[in-house]
């Protein structure tokens, strides 16, 4: 017998992550109740997953819950924010107990860890989608937008990216390579690991910042246009995973680090000279200096203009 | 040309609802910020609508951008909370400008009107599908739960409930009347209107409260279950409309009223007595009563158990 909602929620989605001392009220009440902290600012986001657009059919349970929540932590760890209440919207075609059971659990361990209560959402019959809204909290005037970065600024990107969508590749069976790679690629994939350390350590640093989700070279376009600069991109200072260099030759992993999606890494910028090596302690990330901001507009790699044609042809990955 | 996620959301979906002052950053970065007001809980609910489950493929861009909110903010009334901000994310198979033109004007007339800013979201492709999260703000200890009604309290209910359902049958071709009563009914369910100001004025009068979204006995039931009382309806006081009286046999008005659902009406507790006058000024509608709390477990409709056999039966509207 299939379950009803009620059931579904109280069994499955009712107690998600950490228990928090400002929610007065969890899920099961028209809304719930949270106790903002008294002279910070509230960051806002919400993102949504849709089956056969933002993952595979083959995607696990787990993996979609885990998702969800990363991609929305994500947005926090762009703004600097300290991520701590959520909502989740769930569509689902049928009610399983046992894709509840896995999705439910990928969901809930993610937000223990991060420090995030699901205060409440809703399910309902449909399409397979889910949504998070998240709200973090900043210090006044501290948030990492996009529009502060200056010329002269360096531009730094934490960990590997290109890894996520060559692990995309792998899973869909448009890339060949030993095992124990394309294990590694797909876990990049399949469990993104939003920033959230990097973002707080970067308050007050960073001069601007943003989730590469679209794409590296896409994404520094944006906060580009955002902050009214033009940035220069070393090309041989681009991080490269030893798994995303055993698996592609040298021309595609840079396509795939400049193009490839679904990282969750955070592309910023710093004053020039700043000292990383004490931000990357706290964030718990590598983090390279790819390039410098510059008076104008636009993307330069190696002194070429990156522009929208040479980033197209970067769509379509080998 | 189809329009790029990018152009939509500028376009159609970045400045929709209220301008308001404790919003420091709206659409367009990884997040929003806003300043919550000191001193004051918040209330954070979020609730999805899925084309062909909460609304018929033929509803119109303006109804659906209409109901999304309205759903949302129909949560915030039932809680006593006073929207502010919303986070709005939009699956849709197709970006057509003139669908979104009228979803964007749907939706922002109502924000605009309630005072509520959408301040982020996202936009996906995929099947058609809206979620609103909202926040709004309450004084301490003053939310509507479900929770404090008592034995004694007197249970009342706001506007028409059922109206909706017979307007959907009407949308649907399953209920037949004159031109003007069925053009009433059907805007029941294109345009229910949010019970916010209501709330605002049961704070600190009712002792319990819940939102009539899935139909009235349904909703009192899990009132009832949440405060631990038993309610006793008093079939004759029932509020019918005249559109309702007019379009359907007394019995089958009755159902509608009962298991109808989709008014986003508020149905709630008041203590033995209470003068509901200023309330009804106070608020814009009119209040009915329609029973009476009591020790115990379970609804009566004039004495006689309506348990979920009986209930059963009303889903099969005729």
């Amino acid at each position: 017998m299939p379950l009803s909602e009620f059931e579904l929620i109280d069994r499955y989605l009712s107690r998600l992550g950490a228990r928090r001392d400002d929610v007065l009220l969890g899920v099961g009440d028209d809304a719930a109740l949270v106790r903002p902290p008294a002279g910070l600012e509230l960051a806002l986001a919400a993102d949504t997953i849709v089956e056969g657009i933002h993952f595979p059919a083959s995607l696990s349970p787990e993996d979609i819950g885990h998702r969800v929540l990363a991609v929305n932590l994500s947005d926090m760890a762009a703004m600097g924010a300290e991520p701590a209440w959520a909502l989740l919207t769930l569509t689902l075609p049928r009610a399983e107990p046992e894709w509840l059971r896995g999705f439910s659990g990928g969901l809930h361990e993610l937000a223990r860890r991060c420090g995030v209560q699901v205060v409440g959402g809703d399910t309902t019959a449909g399409p397979l989608t889910a949504t998070v809204a998240i709200a973090g909290f900043v210090p006044p005037g501290q948030a990492l937008r996009r529009t502060g970065a200056r010329p002269g600024d360096e531009v730094w990107v934490s960990g590997t990216p290109g890894d996520a969508a060559a692990g995309l590749a792998a899973l869909t069976g448009r890339l060949e390579a030993p095992a124990e790679v394309i294990e590694a690629l797909v876990r990049r994939f399949t469990r993104p690991e939003p920033r959230v350390p990097l973002g707080l350590v970067l308050r007050g640093v960073a001069t601007a910042c943003i989730d590469v989700s679209d794409g590296l070279a896409g994404d520094l376009g944006k906060l580009c246009a955002a902050s009214g600069v033009a940035a220069r991109v070393d090309s041989t200072c681009l991080p490269r995973s030893a798994a995303l260099r055993s698996a592609v030759d040298p021309e595609a992993a840079r396509r795939f680090v400049l193009t490839g999606g679904d990282d969750y890494e955070l592309l910023f910028t710093l004053p020039p000279g700043t000292d990383a090596a004490p931000l990357e302690r706290g964030a718990g990330v590598a983090l390279t200096r790819i390039g410098t901001m510059a008076a104008g507009y636009g993307l330069t790699l190696d002194g070429d203009a990156l522009d929208r044609d040479a980033l197209h042809g970067f769509d379509h990955f080998g």
